[in-house]
């Protein structure tokens, strides 16, 4: 269960409205990397957890923050769209440069939202639950959770470079500081559960029934040999199992495909031979029954 | 460019049909984490990478082997649907169990596809390209990748328990025995990108500018410190910079957030005043323009 | 800003296990009207609020609450998937009877998921943010809450019915006093903002300038006159300004549209007489700048 | 059945075209309140209605009138759009702040429509059927039309200060005055269903089988007591069962979930002690059939 | 403007409930190719038609008859659902066989739309406007609308397949017979338009401006040559201009991309020499503005 | 299987950057009609195919072609977002022109892509599976094809209207040569098949199964009878089996529809003496189970 506090976590203080600017900060609210999915993400990884209890709670310790920085974003966003001269006799949106730099604002914010923030991203694109990950394997889990935190701090990093106003860049410190401590954190649980099960996710599966002839073999599909000087074609494998091997030319080991032709009641493209017979009576097609 | 030969890279030979399986299977083929998703991730981070080259060609060395993938799983599932009795007046489909099995499958399968596979997750629910990331950052992206192979085998690992077809198992080690090389991959690629430029992605934002008071504290928002236990809350930080701290109970820092009233032609909630005001001809609504 | 604690907000203790109930309890947690959407739709409203602080007070109330219930609900479903025979060597899994029943799985339950909820509806379709509702106008936005809530008491009454276990019914019965009291919340809320502000959303539009011969005219479009015998075609409208009319027989007032040949540089449908022009060297088509 | 004629339910002629303001006008054509999704909303209640014959009739009148409501829209669109300067070497197109504002353009209505309306909002997302709602239970139903008519009427009069064209305002001004009817109609509609059966949906369900302590309590999940100065704080509840309680300091009621570790075949996380062992030869893992 | 008559245009009357063929039913009512794509698809291009004046008549006469369509398939649709077992005391109910029969519901048939026809496909998935073509080039839009009729007749037909029902067989028979007429329809209208202006769209584009030498080449990228013996690559071209070539071995005629470094405020990967460099103060990251 | 080489099909070089007509090149790319599109429909189509072989290899030619055309886009675009002047406190984004200019930009190619192409529309509307089409019928899958290829030819002739960068021209009169060769090809395919089997899909369905009164009749249910002199309504039908007939004056030739009530478990409205009743204790709802 939750409790709420009328506190934000930290400052969300706009020096000016900015609703160009706006739509662009829907991204870090709403897109597939912004926090309401690793809000929804870490709480169905929290509330499907099957292992042991401090996974869970710490899963549902950064979910529960996450809800706050949704909460700063959306107040943020609300206050850069103070005061945007959306009406038709406005004097400032007369003048066609400033009608065509709120051209660049998203429609929404004005007609639908009444200069609130939306669940979308910087195109104006809906927050999708398919963007989330809870598998039940937290190995493979972390892995997405370290991936998010990657991808959200660096669009909070590139939303910094594009404002100058000292208050949303305020609030963009924070939640830079905070995705720096939580790619630690993700790495640290990676590391704890990597060192007694190994890398390879899942660790339970039976490496024998596996085709091992190709679990460690770089295979080179593209023209040019380029590929062949990085550390995945060279050295032991990350797994501690082998040695990276460099297929330069592989071939394919499979059948050539040929499907039969489908049940007539599929009315799939008929057979050669029907489709000349086509008139003559001959044929019993379906649909008579 | 791009060139194709017959052959399969693999055998994707069932051993009988199984459209309720080819349901299934279609998770791995059109899924969040299916083989679609990998290829076109792969394919955007080669067409768009602005790193030196041994990267794009890697990328796209991997990119092509998926098409290949995508194309067994899709020959696949046309065999599994081979002789489906889709029609009402087949022997098979009257009997009432039989009936209700195929209740499993996915109606489309017959309906629209005509027998064929669709790019398309298990539950229907269509390919979509917000499942992709390609961020122009390499090490982001290989955490993606990294996560894409791991959801992705453990995903295969759980159709594979789910049959018994020959085939279809024959099939299934060869595609975790490559998604055991690429998770291999993915870890040797972070590897080689880390050590120079440190863990933290994006390396290049200068960590001055973020708010390092919160940069590596772990907070515990849900009741209770079982969190406390985990390597994401004791010792060094795994970027090197610093000690894992844990904040028992951490404080809200920020703002109590009071919105200012909107515009009037945003017509909002009308201030309190107002709403006892109306009726009285005082107020100058507007729309009268 | 939020903390948690660890308990439930109410029960969640299924009986048994039931793997396709839980397939359709995922339409209350992740449907259109599924908590997942009150939860956001009332933060959302919150957050945006422009009004006096009791709204905004309210609101977050409210929203809070639900984010619990989203919780009981995945906590219910993870708990209904418990040992799910999905393997191909389960004995149960093995009586074809049982292998039907277990066809009406959302396969995704087991693949994708792990034995977890999913942040979807009854057919595996995922919770999209299009659902919710922050117009910035209380009074049309609590019409959709109250909307919500009737919608919502509708479907967990439903499902109550399709379930003979009473830990699920316990839990459902909890839900559906709660909604009880949502409807109530919302239509008090309407009632305190109607009051003053009359019933017509947005209530600050000068009415003068809507084309006031038609704002209180019910017309028959479709033949008979059954519809002629309800409310809304008799006595005083319920906004207080009039009386219903019914236009038996509606005639169009507008113009029959004709639009102009499009710009040569679009290449829509070439006008008649080019069509007929062309081959003779004529015609000064686009494209060769 | 349905006919149409030729003329408009109501004059749609712009003064002058305007594609930015045909971008916006979108969102009441296409979006989630738009005319489609009324039409579709009325359209499907009436289809599907089981109740008395006057409801059917009341709802296909309405239905059908929408229908119309669209057309005028999509030919206002096409005509805002004619002559926009899309063409590279067109003389307006050439200065900066022409191309700046036509920035602001839907580029689909030019490259995909070839200058026509489309049937999405005003950021291009397309109209989906998950819009619309159809229950079964009409005064769940009619509660979801009444907020479609309050969205819908604040939106069209957004867009009317957003524009001067006296044209455009003259076809929105009719629209105006529909949803002034439309919101009459369905508070009136409300009121007949409510009469005999009462205020809650549905009504149907047994009150003795929901947890009645909690159906009547507002819970303070928000730290402060703003939220009790209310209406829905105090006073006989709405449906006339009983009084507001105002629950300063709610409690939870429920179990701390701890979920059973998944079957072997799942491949979760594996449980600690497996985690240990592995590599010692002693597990069994799953996938050796 | 349209009006409505209560007839439906032909029966829509089945035998017995069938609630497993409801949900596949769904599929042309809401699916890709069903009659609300078809209705919505036609109406667009009718109301945007800037052709002469027979072509949107005849493009609204069709659009008006599918809106008929869809209401006999929504009628269809909610009387096979009459009487489902969703009840779980319903003896019928209790039968397993039932129960997995009754699995292979749509479960939002019974829990959202109270045993109502919904605006999906057979899957569950919505109805989504970007199914729709409407291009301003009645060419090609009549090309759309053969292809739609031709999925959309092959798709009745394999459900016709699929039921022994004589009533939904009648209707089925009524649908199909249509369909053939559509599809003669857009073939002479195809006919009518390609005849003066040719076979390729758009027909107003210099076709000296496009890159002729490989306007007539069939190229053969797939190894082996079976697709040389088609009327593609053998004989005059259909739009009556060349002859058909072979090209049985396309060489690449482009660049090989090589892609610049990105800015320094993206934060992409970082050159080389700058992830080597990393630690000695030299660099001078962005991000200190 | 297939194999990847570095040089592109054709050259993709732009003489300068302009990330406003980059938003713009993404329909082409990934729209409903774009690159990914037909790449994947014709991937589908020849996976799936089980007619005789030089079907299944043309397919693939052509399909593996068109991955080349979507890498081409891909590079195109990058480079035309070369250098965009992104920062805040670049020189270029102070001008407020610029500025404007630059808010015709897809914000998500600098946020998320990093100066990258992405798999989305020119909305930035992600592609959907649900675009392609692979029905197992090929002569109604050429269709599609020819509509693919008519569709997105006439895009590609607006875009190259669009600007006037003579490298971005180069690229465009390449595509649309090759769309010349693909419109031809699929309208030879379908020569091809029509020849024997006849033009109306799907010939296999024995037509005196199908409602033949209506099979040739032009219904005008639109108000007026210019639709009356297209070559749709006169003359012999184009399969070759009958006359085309105008009924001027359709009638509707079924039932008024009429839906019982549903059972008391649905919760739907309740019949109208049972609204009445209510309150009495004579009525038994369920829900006591």
């Amino acid at each position: 269960m939750f409790y709420h506090v009328k506190q934000l976590q930290y400052n969300a203080k706009p020096t000016r409205p900015d609703p160009v600017y706006a739509k662009k900060l829907q991204e870090v609210l709403g897109g597939q990397f912004g926090e309401i999915s690793v809000m929804m993400q870490y709480m169905f990884q929290g509330w499907n957890c099957r292992a042991e209890g401090k996974y869970k709670d710490m899963l549902l310790d950064i979910a529960t923050e996450e809800i706050a920085h949704v909460e700063m974003l959306a107040t943020m966003i609300a206050q850069l769209l103070d005061g945007a001269p959306a009406h038709a006799q406005d004097e400032a949106a007369k003048d066609p440069v400033v009608e065509a730099v709120l051209g660049g604002m998203n429609p929404q914010h004005a007609i639908v939202g009444g200069l609130g923030a939306k669940p979308d991203d910087s195109t104006g694109y809906p927050w999708t639950a398919r963007y989330i990950v809870s598998s039940g394997n937290l190995l493979a889990d972390f892995r997405a959770n370290l991936n998010a935190e990657s991808q959200g701090r660096l669009q909070v990093c590139r939303l910094y470079e594009m404002t100058t106003d000292p208050g949303v860049r305020d609030m963009l410190s924070f939640l830079i500081a905070r995705d720096t401590m939580h790619q630690n954190q993700w790495m640290a649980a990676i590391e704890e559960l990597e060192a007694p099960q190994g890398a390879i996710v899942p660790s339970t599966f039976n490496q024998e029934a596996e085709k091992q002839e190709v679990s460690y073999s770089f295979m080179n599909f593209s023209e040019g040999e380029e590929s062949k000087s990085g550390r995945w074609a060279n050295g032991p494998t990350l797994d501690g199992q082998a040695t990276f091997e460099y297929d330069a030319a592989p071939k394919p080991m499979g059948q050539i495909p040929i499907l039969q032709p489908g049940p007539a009641y599929i009315h799939g493209t008929p057979p050669e031979e029907l489709r000349i017979q086509r008139g003559t009576g001959k044929m019993e097609p379906p649909g008579q029954g």
